[in-house]
């Protein structure tokens, strides 16, 4: 049963989880092996993977999106209880919720591929999970996220996000909102206002505006490539996008895709969405996005040392390579 | 020419560095291809590298430890000027002093089979260039780091460690700092020494202790097999270690190693050393340690998205692993 541990350092948490170490890994196998051939989320294997959460179904009567538990959870919602404190130390029960959703039959239909209406669908599962768990009061963060690639942490290629529901906001989020809230009494307005502006007006780290998002490369950019997907317009909440808007949102997703990796060979990413904890009031100092995170390189010493990156592509580079469809070199 | 922007949210630190795009990687060769034939940091090819800063000589006359200036530096003495602040952003000029310490001579002989006399060499080379930065009053912090292996971000084997001296003192270690002088307001003592003392009484998480080093499993490890080698007694400042502790010290990190490359197959890591900026004075609250982080899993999006971890290996676990000597079966 997963455990959350606090740093007693930093209060930053761990989650000591020891059944996940037992997920099957497919890409530690020979790269050729690794097949649609065993895949626990194409069709036809539902009985490997917990019971179905909830599912889409296709004209034909089958699934198109499946979401279910993950088999082998960070956070469960039955955890051991806590061990409480001891000396310099403390914990907390794991108790969250862990869910995969499988967003297509196709093995290798990846979403920079797949037909825009499927993507908004994917985009529409995500809001409905994150109103679901939000029912749940003891429920304070729901982080979506997908991780593409070997190099990115994925452990199976089959196209899924996750969704961990968690009882409390994670320490990055945390920071991110108090750092947006410190600029809003400093200056008087949001800083992803002032970033989508600013980016918009120069163009010089634009990579495309489509109806109400915008893509762009951030400033102070960690990864080579990094993107982020926000609204112009300023909101808070992911899960209170219009539905209008989501045709619009899977537009620029597919787009900001297929652009990175037409120029990064053998793409492989983080893709997560940042917004505010679902109990908390509709704010004006923080703004929902997506930030998606190219893994190039190892991140090596230096950064888990100093906490601040290296980052060897230029943001402003990043976005004229995207833009012109060019091959990064590297 | 290296450019240092700060995260208009978080405040963080990122260097943009385009030239370090242009290193070396011997790892994107075929595997069997990685030898010491083109290897610039073997003798024979110092002309590859810049020019010597100091070395160490053998009886032979020949250098056995190198210190060169890092050919694609992160941070650079004469950096390109700063452009100052224009809307949200912030950035800095790239000063700062980016140094190699090739190791030994010797291609294959890694730190877990070095001769401990050679490693206290290398601990003390580490310390003499720690003071001698110091005396540029623009460095505050110098972070003392090695990647070993491909997954950890190395992209030479040759032996080799790295130093970084900054014109700041790191996020990471300015919140662990913060984090500590916390703890000492809140119980009156230092926290590394209530950890020392925690796993020195409890053993569970303890690798081993000899001498005035301990060698711990930390309680909210973030990584699987996470070690920390620290002075049991309080110190703040690596560079004020007393010349006769070297040697316990360099024997405390060959068994560490060893102890982690018997337990763990094809072991990669990043080692960073811990302590109080350089012109700080002498303090109560932070304890300098080394931080030994394997990388057995890629960190994936959940953890960047959150700032906290999932380790699937509990420290105690691992504590038990290394003492015992067995091979980890993942």
């Amino acid at each position: 049963m997963p455990e959350i541990r606090k740093d007693p350092v930093f209060g930053q948490w761990v989650i000591i989880a020891s059944e996940r170490g037992r997920r099957p890994n497919e890409f530690t196998l020979p790269p050729n092996t690794a097949t649609s051939a065993n895949c626990p989320f194409c069709p036809g294997r539902e009985g490997q993977t917990p019971p179905t959460v909830c599912e889409r179904l296709g004209p034909d009567g089958k699934w198109k999106i499946r979401v279910v538990s993950n088999k082998y959870p960070a956070l469960t919602p039955d955890p051991a209880p806590r061990c409480g404190e001891t000396g310099p130390y403390q914990s907390e029960e794991g108790l969250g919720i862990h869910e995969v959703i499988i967003e297509t039959p196709g093995h290798g239909l990846h979403m920079d591929r797949m037909p825009e209406a499927d993507i908004a669908d994917v985009l529409s599962v995500y809001i409905d999970r994150v109103r679901a768990l939000k029912s749940d009061p003891r429920i304070k963060y729901v982080m979506i996220f997908k991780n593409h690639g070997r190099n990115a942490g994925a452990s199976l290629s089959h196209p899924h996000s996750q969704l961990v529901g968690m009882p409390m906001v994670p320490t990055r989020l945390s920071q991110e909102i108090e750092g947006a809230a410190k600029y809003m009494s400093e200056r008087g307005s949001c800083v992803f206002c002032d970033m989508a502006a600013a980016e918009l007006g120069s163009g010089r780290r634009l990579i495309l505006r489509e109806g109400p998002f915008v893509a762009i490369a951030p400033y102070a950019s960690r990864f080579s490539f990094e993107t982020w997907i926000m609204p112009v317009a300023h909101a808070s909440h992911f899960e209170a996008l219009p539905p209008g808007d989501v045709p619009a949102l899977a537009s620029v997703l597919k787009k900001v895709l297929s652009m990175l990796s037409g120029s990064v060979d053998d793409l492989a990413y983080n893709l997560i969405i940042h917004t505010t904890p679902v109990h908390a009031p509709s704010a004006a100092h923080y703004h929902w996005h997506i930030e998606i995170m190219p893994k190039l390189a190892h991140v090596a010493g230096f950064e888990w040392g100093t906490g601040f990156y290296i980052n060897t592509v230029s943001p402003e580079e990043a976005a004229e390579t995207l833009r012109s469809g060019r091959k990064y070199k590297g």
